[in-house]
This record gives structure tokens, C-alpha cells and sequence, in this order.
């Protein structure tokens, strides 16, 4: 067998360790050179194949592909691009395997999250359609821990550990001033459609009374006069409320309630976030001063919380990419597959592509509340292993170490390709 | 000399390590207890006092108030309540000092920034004029670093190490999506009047072109065409542009950014965060998708990541506090007296009180870049040990392990007191 090139792929949203997973990928790589012989990375995520952009990481020292494994963010870019389909767009697949076949590139993982398998899927059955030898692995990658076929998806455990803590800590703050100032705080958290993120702020919250005292829903169309009602008993209990609440909350009628119809001074339409909706609305009716925090990429990209837990099965998933496609292993996927609850244990499983392709995982309504405002202890025994454990990166001068890849592309084969 | 009891008070909002300096305290005074009977902590800061609720501490076991020293927010409580003049309400000072005379108090620890500066001051005037020896010692606390007579106010290196980690971190993930998606990221950060913690934010950046590559100040009045044009050439460099903004960045006609006049669908007037709309403003004239990210108590209650030189400061100021009350030193603070940048070495100075009160230090002009957008060298060198060495909490669970006291309060023994 002589050795082909590979290729690897960041799409979507990052995370704070999906550069673990490359870091896997590269090493694991590197340790089969008789099977790989370059690995190159996309640069922008797919843009990259088809602007046959591909980035040497033979060039990088083993020393700082090691540090990948600390260093949050997409080494070599993402990218939010869809590959339309097939039929609508067939020159882009094309375009993909002729890059692929210029370089001699015989792997293809692309680590992202449901439309990249989908996408990933695609190429591997036009590679075959086409007569070009390629096995394509999907790599699990998403905060929004949407993906099935796999007990989480790497990126989400660091996610949770962030936002339970961060909600930890502003709960013992909003305690200390609620006699005199703030009353109300409320956190705005990721997750548009699945509310994984919002239920893992309820991990901080050990025993009745403690914060977050609410958390709201994608999955749970929004009741404002019950959950006012909530709020000012939960005041009148504990001196304070706290609350986190998903990007995607909606009301009743399924519109966002981020969508406000609220204008600014030039008129313009501004889609406010929902976090500060849902505290306004509290001070408008109850009259209760409020904070709210929204996180945004802090959530995602917070590589100095990240989760033992998470870093592990990112780079496991990464190394087991590369040995499926070694093994021949054609239009699959890694996933992990739970053992135990506590003691946790988990071990690799493998999943077609195809059945993970455009399917979205969406919370069960048994790891929510029956009122709707909680997780349950099935939930939290879902949730709890995989914040488990801290992996704190490096530090100098105080501050977290993390690499930058000097990020060199061999030199073009073919021409232009308009995108 | 008899043993008598002492009172300690939490002022204004709390930081990650203003525990710290309650552990401190508490346990500095456990250490004499042939001059100090009881500690009794004002349960919500000074409100305690006048409303005669005074937590017993010495019913908190050793281990509990160790566990402070790693525990965010005020254990006991604090307020937002500033005592008017004495000419005015000169009966809440009496109530004060009726309240300790009536739980022989006679050493008040008052933990705050200027204006609790400023109530210890007066009230160790008073307790003069009324005959009642009282030592009167403040230990200087404030996020915004802007107390005179110490070269850093406990709370502001852990929030500076918090925004500078935040800023790089998710400096990395925008670099990662600005291809096809956000070009522009821009934080809030605390520092109503100086912009210490802005500047903190700088320190991600250790070279050009490194995340974040503009900062507004309060102290520089916002020049919208100035920084528009430097956002459109760092995106022409860098391909994207990260921005720190201070919540009290105003124009040159002196009003806050945030006050833009807008309004809600109910036709309520909203004060709009600063970071929506700089970033709101970048899109509407240069045409870049933002994200924008408000940590709000998350920067300041963010335990997890505090300064270890912080922490170590917010103790030692709690110990030395306690010896100079027992020495006899009425009316003062004690400080940081900086000794030399490189390698950092400081010591406890010792400042009158009433040199202290109601004095705000600003940034230096020299720590502000020229054209305004960014810090010196002189800064970073101001900056840097404030934010070194890392403290983590211990951890349960994946989860920061936090005390929560028991809080008990002691019988009262005067009548109700009208606040």
C-alpha cells in the first residue's frame, strides 16, 4: 500500500477543543507514515478544498501540534458554507475531488456538526460514483450537542462546565447585593433550537434554593404570566432570581422572543438579546432592578474552563478517525458511546454517515421539569460526567498559552475556482 | 487590656477575592483573642449595623472561613447604601455607634472603595466626638482599581485576568470564523469612570495585529469617524477586528454611548449596552456581521480564574488591617506600595483615611496610546504582575467547590431603628 495524502476539515461554529481533535488527527497521522503522507488542512474549512487552499502541517513542529491540544478556536479556520446539494450544485463536488486527486489526497475528515456529515456523506458516494478512491470520516464537533449517534459531541462538556460555573459564581455576587440593589440576574446562553446549554446551567444549582432558580427553554414555548409568577415567588423566598435562558427561547406562537419588533434611534430593527427581554420584561412588571450577561463566543471559546472530560473525547475521536480510515472505513463516524453513568465510562462506537446526516438531537422532555423550568436528576446524570475534570492550559504572564500555526499552503496545481 | 469585639462590613459590589479579605480578617483576629472577643460581620454591609444584624462569625468552624479565601461574592452580605452626611442624618452615625457600644465593639473594619472610605472616616470622627473609643480601620475593595493610596484595589487583577483571558480566547475563535462569518467581536467591560479594566483587556495582545486590536476608554471621548476608519483598516489586515469597550464610553458631548435614545416595542426608553451598540454601528456603515459579548457579574464573580497576586493581596490587606486596628491606628487603610515592576515585589503601606475619601484615580494619560485606541508599554508594565499567577478553587463535581456560611446572628439588644 503506498502512502496518500489526507486532508482535514474545521466547519461551523469552533469550539474550545476541536482543535484537540485536529491535534488527534495530525499526531495520529504522523504515527502511520507508511499509510499518510501529508496531512493537509483546510484553510477556511472546505473553502479551502475548493479554493485548493490546503495548508502543510507537516511544517508545523511536533511541539506545536501538541499545544493544539490546549488552544481554543479553529487552527486553520472555519467556515459557515454549505455545500448546496448534488444536483443543484454538482461542479462544487467536483471541484473537491479534482483538488483531492491533484494532491493525491486519499482521507478526507471533515469535523463539524450535522450539515458537514451530510456534506461528508455526499462526497464519499460521488468519490464512488466518480471512480476516485477516497474514504471520508466525519468527526462529531458542536456546542449545541445536537448531533446523534454519539452520547455528546466534543465541544459541548466545555460549554457546560463554562456556563454552570459562570452561573455559580454570579449567583453568590446577586446574593450579596439583592437587599439593596440587584434582584434579578439573567444569563443568555447558545443553543437556538436545543436547549443542552440552558439545562447545563442548572448543574451549578446542587440543592433547592440555589442558583440558577429558572432556566427557559428552546423546547418550552415561553409562559410569561407563569413564569413571572415564578420569579416573584422565588424573590419573595430567597431575596433574589436568578435565570438562564436559550438564544432561542419562543413564545407560544413559535416567534423568537428575541424578535421584539424594538427600534433604534435611526429606526432600525434591532433583534435584542433575548436575555435582556426577558429581564426588562421582569422589571417592566414586577419592578425588580436587574443584571443580565450574555457570553456569547466567551462561552464557546473559554479553552481555561474547558473539560477534562470533553479535551479526552475530542482527541480520542480524533485518533479514531484516523484509524477507521486506515481500517478502510469509508462514510462514517465516531461517536461516543455511554457505558456507565457513574462511574462514568464510555468507549468509541462507529455510526454511518448517512443516519447521522441532517438529524437534530433534541433534549428528551424527561430531562426537563414537568413545570417546565428545571432539569431533572435524569438530566443531571446525563450532564454531570461530562463537565467532570479540569485540564487547564498553560499559562504566561498570567494568561492562558495557546498557539498560533505558522499555517503555509503548498503551492497551487490547478486553476481558479469561482465559489 | 480587656478583650472587646470587633465589626467587619462588605461594601458596595463585590469582587471574586473580597472574601479573601474577610478570611483575613477573621482569621487574623482568631489569632488574638486576648484583644478580640467576637468578629461580627454586618449581615448586607453597613445595613447590618444599623439594623443591629450582626452575624456571629465565631460560630463558623476553621474550615469554613478558610474555604472564603476561594469563595467569590460577599459572604455576608453587601449594599449599595452610602450614609448621608453627618450634619444631615447625623442620627445614623449615632445609631452606629449605639449599635457598637451596645455589643462593645471597639475595632470597625469598613471593606469598600471611596465612599465606604469615606463613612469609616466620618465615623471614626464621630466616635471621637461622642467619647466612644472606637478604632476605625477601611481595607480598600473595588473591581474599577480606582482608590488612591494603593497601587491596586483587591478585585481588579482577577477581573483584569478574567477580560484579558476572555479577550484573547475569543479573539481566537473570531479569527477562526471571520472568513465567511462575524468580522467583528466587541466586549463590554465594567469601569462606569476609568478604564482600568478596559485597559486590562490590552494584555491579550502581546504583539501587532494580536486580539484585541481596539479599545474604547471612558477617558478618551468616543471620535466615531477615527474609529470607524482604524476598524476598516484592521479588517483589511487582519480580516477581522476585536474591540473592548468600557460601559462608560461617552461622546464628546459628554453623553454615554449607551444612551442612544431607543426604545422598546412597549415604547419604554432603553439604555442599550455600549458593546451592542458600537458593534450595531460597525454594521450599519461598514457592513460586518458583529457578535458582541456583555460578561456583566460574570467578570468580577469569576473565582475560577482569579489573579493569585490578587488574592494574596486581598488577604495580606485583611491581616494587615486587623494588626494596625490592634497597634492602635484609628482612621487609616492599609495599601499596596508597589517596590519595583520587574520582578514585581510590593509591600503594606499605610494611608490616612481621610486622604483617601471620596478621591477617584483615573488612568494615567501616558497608560493611553496616542491615537487612544490602545495601552503603552508604561501600562503593561503597571499591568502585568497584577494578573500573574493562577489561584483555582477547588473543585467538586467539575465544579467550582464554594462555602456558603451559616450566618447566624446574634441576639439583638437595642429597639427597631428606622433606615
Amino acid at each position: 500500500m503506498t502512502a496518500r495524502n489526507a486532508f482535514y476539515a474545521q466547519s461551523g461554529g469552533v469550539t474550545a477543543v476541536i482543535n484537540a481533535t485536529a491535534c488527534a488527527v495530525i499526531e495520529t497521522s504522523r504515527k502511520h507514515p507508511q499509510k499518510i503522507g501529508k496531512l493537509f488542512a483546510g484553510r477556511n474549512g472546505i473553502l479551502g478544498a475548493l479554493a485548493e487552499e490546503l495548508i502543510d502541517t507537516s511544517l508545523e513542529s511536533a511541539e506545536d501540534i501538541a499545544r493544539l491540544r490546549h488552544t481554543p478556536g479553529g487552527a486553520f479556520g472555519s467556515c459557515r458554507y454549505k455545500l448546496k446539494g448534488i444536483d443543484e450544485h454538482r461542479a462544487q463536488y467536483e471541484r473537491l475531488i479534482e483538488v483531492f486527486r491533484a494532491h493525491d489526497i486519499g482521507y478526507f475528515f471533515y469535523n463539524g456538526g450535522n450539515d458537514s456529515m451530510d456534506t461528508a456523506w455526499k462526497v464519499s458516494q460521488l468519490s464512488e460514483k466518480m471512480g476516485y478512491p477516497l474514504v471520508c470520516v466525519g468527526i462529531p464537533k458542536t456546542v449545541d450537542n445536537d448531533l446523534p449517534h454519539t452520547d455528546a459531541c466534543p465541544g459541548f462538556g466545555s460549554v457546560a462546565k463554562y456556563v454552570a460555573t459562570s452561573m455559580r459564581e454570579a449567583g453568590f455576587d446577586v446574593a450579596s447585593m439583592a437587599a439593596t440593589s440587584t434582584k434579578i440576574f439573567v444569563m443568555e446562553v447558545m443553543g437556538r433550537h436545543a436547549g443542552w446549554i440552558t439545562a447545563a446551567c442548572g448543574l451549578a444549582s446542587e440543592s433547592a434554593g440555589e442558583p440558577p432558580h429558572l432556566l427557559l427553554f428552546p423546547e418550552i414555548p415561553f409562559d410569561e404570566a407563569a413564569f413571572l409568577a415564578r420569579v416573584e415567588d422565588c424573590v419573595t423566598r430567597h431575596g433574589y432570581c436568578t435565570i438562564a435562558v436559550s438564544e432561542g427561547l419562543h413564545g407560544a406562537d413559535g416567534r423568537f422572543l428575541s424578535d421584539m419588533g424594538t427600534t433604534d434611534a435611526f429606526g432600525h430593527a434591532q433583534l435584542g438579546g433575548v436575555g435582556q427581554v426577558i429581564a426588562q420584561r421582569i422589571k417592566d412588571k414586577l419592578g425588580y432592578k436587574y443584571h443580565w450577561a450574555l457570553p456569547d463566543y466567551l462561552q464557546r471559546s473559554a479553552r481555561h474552563l474547558a473539560s477534562a472530560t470533553d479535551v479526552e473525547q475530542a482527541y480520542a475521536l480524533g485518533a479514531a478517525a484516523v484509524e477507521l480510515a486506515l481500517a478502510g472505513r469509508n462514510a462514517v463516524m465516531p461517536g461516543i458511546v455511554r457505558l456507565a453513568d457513574a462511574p462514568y465510562r464510555w468507549e468509541i462506537g462507529v455510526a454511518e454517515l448517512k443516519n447521522v446526516a441532517n438529524v437534530e438531537r433534541k433534549m428528551p422532555r424527561d430531562f426537563i421539569s414537568d413545570d417546565g423550568f428545571h432539569i431533572t436528576d435524569k438530566c443531571r446524570a446525563y450532564l454531570a460526567p461530562l463537565i467532570a475534570g479540569e485540564a487547564p492550559p498553560p499559562c504566561r504572564n498570567g494568561l492562558p498559552d495557546y498557539v498560533r500555526l505558522k499555517n503555509k499552503a503548498v503551492p497551487k496545481r490547478l486553476g481558479e475556482f469561482a465559489i
